[in-house]
């Protein structure tokens, strides 16, 4: 008997990329290390005798950068971790054994977008504006669906259309839109797994003050253990007016780091 | 209406993780440079005003270590890659915009397992052991599956069951069992879109010669346009005897690589 | 007997550093990998039986990064490098080892400093000023100082106190001062061995154009095979009035790198 | 008049380089990041208006790899550096302020080679075996040079004519000569600035015990504040028999860094 995803699959899939791509140059965080790739062999350096050659690559590069998500290991409030562990003991041996990014399983989850600037009328949610509890309720209301326990929610406000243009989607002149303190305890208080932006701070940003304080990182990471993902794309999925998908998010299995790039999709059936 | 593929996410899917955790020192080959992990900033280097803290990693790695994908870029032949592109060429800019990973579709496809060692009678092939296309027929056959157009064919020898031992498992010394090219000319004859293995070459090496010839490599990277996909983690899933799944493998999308990392998943619903 | 070098140094000797210190963060050009210095162990991750720990680094730059050496192959022209080698030939096997910084012998020579604004009458060189060959006479006969082969001369354009206002001293936006054609060919024409400047460009940059044009570079590394030394702090040998001295220069011996990080020494003896 | 250092340069120097070349694949300890050097523009990736184009690198290395010097930051003991700075505390901030290799100074100082070997009547010394203070006081006497006080002693073993064979001079199976203990408090007791040696570790290691017990480490770094250079070339200034000399090291500014790669030279007047 063949198994019902597989007859899903036979009829067809519909598959959105929330990733963005990851190239030098690229908008990040100065926070972190930046993106770096290069050719260590092209070919024709190297070619054997049977006339095959080889191109590889190294890459060197922070986890917050590109689309990725964030592991609990990545904050701390006051030397504490999500559940209470030390945070400065848990960097034992030059890695986050506990909370690390290892410790986040794959995801394949029901995943919700909140477009809030359609739900308020607008295409894009104003530089540094916070989204509120009540433009969440709004919007899931607007759309009609639910957030339910285990959900993971991605919260569009827009931003990712200045993708293309680095420093204005970077906006340290600007600030940038997201929730605060309240819309992360709005996820928290409806179950979300994990929540995810179209921005890279996740959270709303004032102008000219960088990411002084990320209140929100706070209430999901150390308070709630509920992880971010950062800078989706939530452009194409927001014009097909697609709010619930099967969301498909694999993280690198990387030992002890604090985060991951990821490439997260939103598959529907398209029988 | 729901989504049937939300449907069946709610009766319970099973995910076995096809990947290998990345860490320092993990088994890799000697050509492409070593996964390097470190804490540029762990909890307490820097602690923002109101007792937050941040870590953060640095990652130094090539794209063809850990379980990975490898693009069409990867491997040339008499300096042509797949589709008959100049390979000197192709890499003007220093990155591969043609054939390059970010170039690989992310894959939800029909995933098949064929087993060898279980078809054969052992729990592993022999160190240098070819599989040839008649094993593979043989295995196909005795797991009652068939390999179809669009499938992803993930090859085990078993030899992953020496991974905890790393130089064991790079097999220097003794050689590693795969597929030479009359079996990658079978899973190209097959419509195979990608081929994995549980193996760091994917292909048959043999003792003491390193990688000094890859025909399978070159049949189905340049010949066939086919996906690689190698040191996969197929025990779970062969101890589970599951031979057919939706396979889920999504690239990094890393501009201009050859290559990428990929945690790829087999699912099955569980309901 | 005892060597004359030991009885000066017996004597006394005052050292002059005429490098900058290496940070994270510190002014660079954007062309260049940007120079990453993390700690990959600190004390206490791993402690030995006998209470020793020791902690290490990683680091990761460019090589043109903070006071270095542009080594021969760095620059070509119309696809020649010194010498007239074939360019693109000369990278097969991804290092240079034709004209790499290890080709480049240390240095234990006549170092003449050419304080040009003070010769001006001013504090520092104006934005995109180019210095001029009628400028580098006025400032050796005015200091009574004459070059001749073999000498290394370092030109100082008092850019060089912008250092700490990392922006400012890449000038992106003002440009920066320097020689231009007419100055290389000075230098080559009076037997510099090598040639040196406060500034990362070492040549006049204009306003807003980045490194588009860089004729200095070609007169003096791929026309006459004389070395550039950037990002020099002249500022304490310019303030002691000291403009000969014995010039140690010691690249690293990076096989087949295009250029080295340096710190330049000015030597005089204190007896 | 004429600085006598400049008189003397005019009259010849002999420059003996003491470094080894830096180049991927090079014998460095296990137990530091590899020195990687790739080429991420290589020339005709990028070709100006006007026919230039420049080629550059990418480094990434630990700073205990290649000649090098170890800061005092490198080893701790119960938790203190050097003077008793609490080695946990001093690495707040993801770096080494305290006793970085940026607080070691330039050094131009009286350089002394101890050439063991010759003095035992051997070509080189036995692996594992354990240079003793009285070995060194009998080489100092058959050569004729006495110790003082600032000076930098470099102790030839033999060991570096291994250094093409790169894991016979890494000597993990064999153990490699050096001082131990009672060596390094000789160096301590004579007033040595800094010790350098001709191996990886400087100090004796036995045989498959790698770097477990490092007591001259301690001795030198942490209860002396004296400096170590490892991996030295120290063939050819002991085939000249040249036993003193005027010793240029120049550790790279690498602000709170452990160490940093050297390439140190031996000077002697040539007139």
């Amino acid at each position: 008997m063949t198994d019902p995803l597989l007859a899903i699959l036979h009829s067809g899939l519909k598959v959105y990329d929330l990733g963005r791509p990851m190239f030098v140059g690229m908008p990040q965080s100065p926070n972190h290390p930046s993106y770096s790739h290069v050719l260590p062999r092209r070919h024709g350096d190297m070619v054997r005798a049977d006339g095959g050659s080889a191109a590889n690559d190294l890459i060197v590069t922070g986890t917050h950068v590109g689309t990725h998500i964030d592991a609990l290991a990545h904050v701390s409030h006051h030397g504490r971790l999500y559940g209470g562990a030390d945070a400065a003991r848990a960097a034992a041996g030059g890695r986050y054994l506990e909370h690390g990014v290892h410790t986040v399983p794959p995801m394949l989850r029901r995943g919700v977008l909140l477009d809030v600037p359609r739900a308020l009328g607008a295409s894009t949610c104003e530089p540094a504006y916070e989204i509120t509890p009540e433009d969440l309720t709004a919007t899931a209301k607007r759309q009609r669906v639910e957030v339910v326990p285990g959900d993971v929610v991605l919260i569009r406000s827009g931003w990712g259309r200045r993708f293309d243009d680095g420093p204005a989607y970077v906006g340290a002149e600007t600030g940038v839109p997201g929730v605060g303190e309240a819309g992360a305890g709005w996820l928290a208080s409806h179950g979300a797994v994990a929540a995810g932006a179209d921005t890279i701070a996740f959270e709303r940003i004032t102008a000219r003050n960088g990411h002084s304080v990320l209140p929100a990182h706070r209430v999901l990471l150390v308070e709630h253990g509920i992880y971010i993902v950062e800078a989706m794309d939530l452009e194409a999925v927001a014009d097909a007016g697609l709010y619930e998908f099967l969301l498909v998010l694999v993280p690198l299995n990387l030992v002890g780091a604090t985060g991951s790039p990821v490439r997260p999709l939103a598959v529907v059936s398209d029988g």
